[in-house]
């Protein structure tokens, strides 16, 4: 089959790469459309030090696998547990010890024909909800993460620092629990259009904001994490979603005169972002930018690089 | 009156420094025991930029105040809140915005024959509490504070970085919470003794331990943190105590990664420290190292500053 395979050095199209097999625990898929996060773009950093086939947001039809998902369109949670240990035992498989983790960690992604996943990761998508939808389950996941770690009051005053994709999830998700959000980034074309969803914005430039209740850094910058300290009220949280191979530099002590709680958040549960896709309560068609065949990858990436693109999709 | 003045740039002992004047809302104390923080020593390399008197930690007896506390022992909490605003309303008068902190901001503090400070702020000392214990309920409250702001189980496995003061008070009042305390250290005849107050001990240099569910860095430095997010397990709490002028340098992607929890803890509440001294259920004074007169306040902050230093009072 085609797969986009990194060798820690060089991303390259082969036309040859191993299919992979399902056993009677993984379910082969074929994917439809995989999207390009910029956690991909970090590994080709140096990231996590991956090697194989990246990518794990996908969405794709079951080619092989138990006869009640044959031909069914799914998406999967992206960490393969070991189903044993006791963290799996206290259903936190997504902090597995023993955990791979598709396209980052000891397994091959979904930058291919096919992507094996174990069958309790997958996801039935509704039938109204599209490929194009779809294909975000994984990152709006993450967006409802949020909700799973961190109490939300109505009248709480949240704040997201970005305006990439996550960050757009993330304002459309919090203010499905809070009336107050406000949006900060460096882009005016993506503010202008996550203002259309009624989400207050500010550009960063003209932006001095405190007292923030709730404060999400998805800027995916070292720098975020020192705005946010600065806007986050005393006793208020922090939500960490900014991962990055660099180190970050910040002084820490306002962190604990004004005893600011910081969550760092991950991975998230699907069923919430399947239903909040098929009740359109987020919207995440306005996120595409492009979608880009397959044996394209190497420029699908490229684009997906550039400073303030949209999300890229790659249709195998 | 005598006191240590800081300048900004050097400390000295003035023996005509102004004394403090009370009000209906301040009493003043003649000063019996201050101690010598670490961050003291942080102000003296520029901490909070403050100028004047330090000195937070103190025991004394009330000279000038309402009849009822006239003469009577005290300690008194370092955060003078304004009492009109949200924060203080919120009962949060720890994090007022306008307050000024006794010998940190804005406020002198207790290195000096007297100090005052607000009525609102003045604790009672238990008669079988000693001066030389009392003297500890400023750092005992900032303790106690870790158990306000996280919920431990009995079971919980707990780690202490750091075998200073902080530390071993942190260490024991945790103690009082879960059965499973180890604390790690730099030096053996600290960790000697905190061994004889029945708590788990290990030297720095032969340790890698890991998966702790709770992690206080009470190390005082900028190293401290990236160890204690390492020992941290997944979807864990790391408490940070360690306030330093320096910035921190570390990759925070295993705090995304692992999901961890960081809190920021400052100051604590006075009354469990209290009972906990009357009680003797946390030992501080095998803590102290020596105790200066006033007149040789510079030596005994040049005490303080000599790494492993014990707690260094000052009788006025």
């Amino acid at each position: 089959m085609r797969a986009l395979y990194w060798d820690g050095a060089v991303l390259r199209l082969d036309s040859a790469y191993p299919s992979p097999r399902g056993d009677d625990r993984t379910a082969l898929v074929k994917v439809h459309l995989a999207g390009i996060c910029s956690t991909d773009l970090q590994i080709f950093r140096g990231y996590m030090g991956f090697k194989g086939v990246p990518g794990h947001e996908f969405v794709g039809k079951v080619s092989d696998g138990p006869r009640e998902l044959l031909g069914r369109r799914v998406v999967g949670e992206i960490n393969f547990a070991c189903g044993q240990c006791d963290y799996c035992a206290r259903g936190l498989g997504r902090h597995c010890p023993q955990r791979k983790v598709m396209g980052i960690l000891g397994a091959d992604g979904a930058f291919a024909d096919c992507v094996a996943v174990p069958i309790a990761n997958l996801h039935l998508v509704p039938d109204r909800v599209s490929d194009e939808a779809a294909v975000f389950a994984e990152p709006l996941a993450a967006a409802f993460e949020i909700l799973e770690q961190v109490e939300i009051n109505p009248g709480d005053q949240v704040l997201i620092l970005g305006d990439g994709k996550l960050a757009s999830l993330c304002a459309q998700v919090l203010r499905l629990a809070s009336a107050h959000i406000t949006l900060v980034g460096k882009h005016p074309e993506k503010l202008q259009r996550i203002r259309q969803w009624g989400i207050r914005t500010a550009l960063l430039s003209d932006w001095d904001g405190k007292n923030f209740d709730l404060v999400v850094d998805a800027t995916g910058s070292a720098a975020g994490f020192a705005l946010a300290m600065k806007a986050t009220r005393p006793r208020g949280t922090l939500v960490l979603k900014t991962t990055i191979a660099a180190e970050h530099q910040a002084a820490l002590a306002p962190l604990v005169i004004n005893e600011i709680r910081v969550v760092g958040s991950r991975c998230g549960p699907f069923a919430p972002a399947l239903d909040a896709l098929k009740e359109q309560t987020v919207s995440v068609a306005p996120l595409v930018e492009q979608i880009y065949p397959l044996s394209q990858g190497i420029e699908a990436v490229d684009h997906a690089g550039k400073p303030g693109a949209g999300k890229i999709l790659l249709r195998p």
